[in-house]
């Protein structure tokens, strides 16, 4: 079987970067096609993901596979040999599957009600929020990563909402605290697949106070 | 090792429901420990599933895993050789997972839109619920099953709402339509897994009534 791998992307996307994480970590070559979602979707997207019609978009040998952590999970489950992302052990598995759940329900659905919300309001998801990276680094423990002594599945999963942080803090004007996870990033952006791929600050700054006027509550 | 096997349950949840139906796919005992979520959740789930604090919980020789869909892919690692739950090929896995959360993100959010909703209110939800439906009927397509020639993943994931079709129905005073989702939960239903843990259709409506005027949208 080739290994014709197409991305569909969209640059500042987290949970695009993930799956240009996992692929790096596999070393596996992709076309990146970069989509541009701001002004319309491209037909390409609209063909292969019907259902939710949103990047990340894989295309693995011409069939698509969307939603990142469903994504990140086929690419460890295909390209098994090098750098596996899941624990082998079905206990630790559940629990990876877990922490990188709640990434996407508790990290990303607080932080982006108050990164999309009117200055001063969404005080209660604040608080949230830093209680949410508390209990990430509890989960981390002492442990280089997520994923114990190498890098894993959580790590992938979390690692590129660490360049929104300052955004969070700089639109809720508030203190995430959480050096234990900024050591964590520290550690990850070590690595070039995470390195090569994260966002730049800045960029997400200024993407959010764009789309914030965009969508009128600045 | 043993299999001590444990489940922190709430009769009427879909989320635990899809739990027992998996144990009883694989031919598991487990003690089952129904919870008083009405009142007060108790001392062991909240010990159990400190982050979510829901039930179910699966309490397997000691260790908790919580999250229904991570809870069935766990039991069906560890208990494989009997009645597989998700497709052996990768790709196929992907196309199951992704189906399973369709469920829970876009059949469950929207419908839940619905019971707890003001009657008349949320018309675009209705709309949204029947599409998604003919979604899972086109994902279906002309197998007896979502997993293919035998029930499956999406498949217990899916079941558990089909008690509450016409709870929707009744609240929202509307059809959903979905004749073949029906021939396909009346094909479910052959399986004594199936048919032992689904709720009773008027013990779901009993329960959305009571639970409508207790938050005081009836």
């Amino acid at each position: 079987m080739g290994n014709e791998v197409v991305l569909l992307d969209f640059d500042l996307s987290m949970f695009c970067i993930r799956v240009k994480i996992a692929l790096a970590e596999k070393g596996v070559e992709f076309e990146d096609k970069e989509e541009d979602l701001v002004n319309t979707k491209s037909a390409l997207l609209l063909q292969m993901n019907p259902v939710y019609k949103k990047v990340p978009v894989l295309i693995h040998n011409g069939k698509p596979i969307s939603e990142s952590l469903i994504i990140v999970e086929y690419i460890d489950e295909i390209w098994r040999d090098k750098a596996p992302l899941l624990p082998s052990d079905p206990y630790q598995r559940a629990q990876a599957r877990l922490w990188a759940d709640f990434v996407d329900n508790k990290v990303h659905e607080v932080s982006k009600r108050i990164w999309t919300g009117r200055v001063g309001e969404h005080e209660a998801e604040k608080r949230e929020l830093v209680e949410n990276l508390k209990q990430l680094e509890e989960a981390l423990g002492d442990k280089p990563y997520f994923g114990g002594d190498t890098f894993g599945f959580v790590d992938v999963a979390l690692i590129p909402f660490y360049r929104w942080f300052s955004t969070y803090e700089k639109i809720g004007n508030f203190k995430l605290g959480c050096q234990k996870l900024i050591a964590w990033a520290n550690r990850c952006l070590e690595k070039e697949s995470v390195s090569k791929y994260l966002s730049d600050e800045k960029d997400v700054y200024e993407f959010v106070v764009s789309y914030r006027k965009k969508i009128g509550v600045d």
